[in-house]
């Protein structure tokens, strides 16, 4: 059998019962850990689940998974994933090959970003499609995001942004020399984002959000240290130091939003009187 | 502290470690029983968790959020809610209340239906507004759904459509007549919502979907007996033996499909040439 594992979001401690009995139950457990991270330690798991971890980087995955898959038709193999097991297109590979393998496959879902973020106080009901953000370099600022929040916004809705992590990247120098060495981890915060976000609004002008449209920065979601920041995208572009250190996300609010949400998000507004006064004119609309 | 504790979808033993611990030590422990439901009994979950419990219905978690707040800036509440906390608006207002009267609050998340829905193949980037289905009556037939589906198609997104569950409801005698009387508990099912869907449709004649577009019906997701059916809208209204059992949801594709969603989810369809033939013919298109 394979498993697929959700860890939820933040420690080692947000696994469920039943996930934790699959691993220690396990023949081999695999963590995939380049789509999100945990805010806690491969080490710390190791001994808080009393087992050996292997990590399966993205070319093990896409490239080598008869090797995760290996005598999963009479062992059990643990699969476990940060968040809920599909939250990224690479697993539904692997199930596919397992498929193909004649390999019975469980899941054990977990909290998600994509639930989680409720936590902000906007309704989860009123969330249009998730858009990613990639960091930005000279040459290549893809902007296809922008194409989905005009969709969501254009019908009221909510955006979350999932911004960039950069885990066990080989620098174009090293790669170029064959060397298999990494640049260190990088995670994109809530500033860059918001000011990659209004970088391309400048370029295309189609006025799909601006300066003063209203968002929330989120970060380390789910964990003891969970922290928002409610403001303008402009605010936003500074807030890094409220926010404190990743994982990070953003939310952009969409027009259709509900009396309930004003008030709880209000809360976390870096200037209140501001907030109020833009709610007031752009919000609560259908 | 008040901590709003996600239970996850399925059985006792989805909980977290963390939300264990929790519900070891608080003073009380509430259950929030009637936006969802989990696929066991309250006395397993007592049993499991060595504690007794209280359920918390529609009229005390609204008009009585005081008693549960009781004492809580001194001693830890528990508030179990099936799947995620903020899954439902109710718990904003039970946030909201304790802000005002300075307690603290902490969450921990857990797998929500608006995540776990991703087993069924369907990418969740790809999914636009969640909308909600009730039970008709002969004098009320409530089509806000339509029109949010409008939209998700209209930019070619996924619809999860969350069906409707009646448990601890009075009957409209027994409640014209003042008796606590209540109705044994009814849980929609995917055939049911569809043929509501299409009656909508019939009524409507907007074009937003037919008889042949393509959804998947989802039955206990998360759980041990997780089942997903694919197929048209049509067969999806008879295919609630296939189904089994409650808690039930569907899905009604959009148009942006990716081929690995069409790979995944061809291996639940009830007919596979017809689902590939509707497939080429209407999906995998901006």
């Amino acid at each position: 059998m394979l498993y697929l594992v959700g860890l939820g979001l933040s420690d080692e401690t947000d696994i469920t019962l039943k996930g934790l009995e699959v691993v220690k139950k396990a023949s081999r457990v695999y963590l995939e850990a380049y789509t999100s991270v945990l805010l806690v330690d491969q080490s710390v798991l190791e001994s808080y689940y009393g087992r050996s971890i292997m990590i399966a980087d993205r070319e093990m995955v896409e490239s080598n998974s008869d090797e995760i898959l290996r005598s999963a038709q009479d062992e059990d193999v643990a699969f476990l994933v940060v968040g809920d097991p599909f939250g990224a297109t690479t697993h539904t590979d692997l199930v596919l090959r397992a498929r193909e393998l004649a390999i019975p496959v469980q899941t054990v879902p977990n909290a998600s970003i994509l639930s989680g973020i409720g936590a902000c106080g906007l309704q989860l009901y009123n969330f249009g499609q998730t858009v990613s953000m990639v960091f930005f370099t000279d040459t290549w600022k893809p902007s296809s995001f922008y194409d989905r929040i005009k969709e969501n916004r254009s019908i009221g809705l909510h955006t979350l942004v999932l911004v960039d992590i950069k885990v066990k990247e080989p620098s174009l120098e090293n790669m170029a020399r064959g060397r298999r060495i990494y640049e260190p981890p990088r995670y994109m915060t809530v500033g860059q984002c918001a000011r990659q976000m209004l970088e391309i609004e400048d370029e295309r002008q189609e006025a799909v959000y601006s300066r003063n449209s209203l968002a929330i920065g989120a970060a380390r979601v789910g964990g003891q240290t969970e922290k928002f920041v409610a403001g303008t995208l402009e605010e936003l572009c500074s807030a890094d130091e409220e926010l404190g250190p990743p994982l990070h996300s953003l939310v952009l609010l969409g027009s259709r939003t509900h009396e309930l949400e004003r008030d709880f998000a209000h809360h976390f507004a870096l200037d209140k009187d501001k907030w109020n006064t833009l709610w007031e004119a752009q919000y609560g609309k259908q």
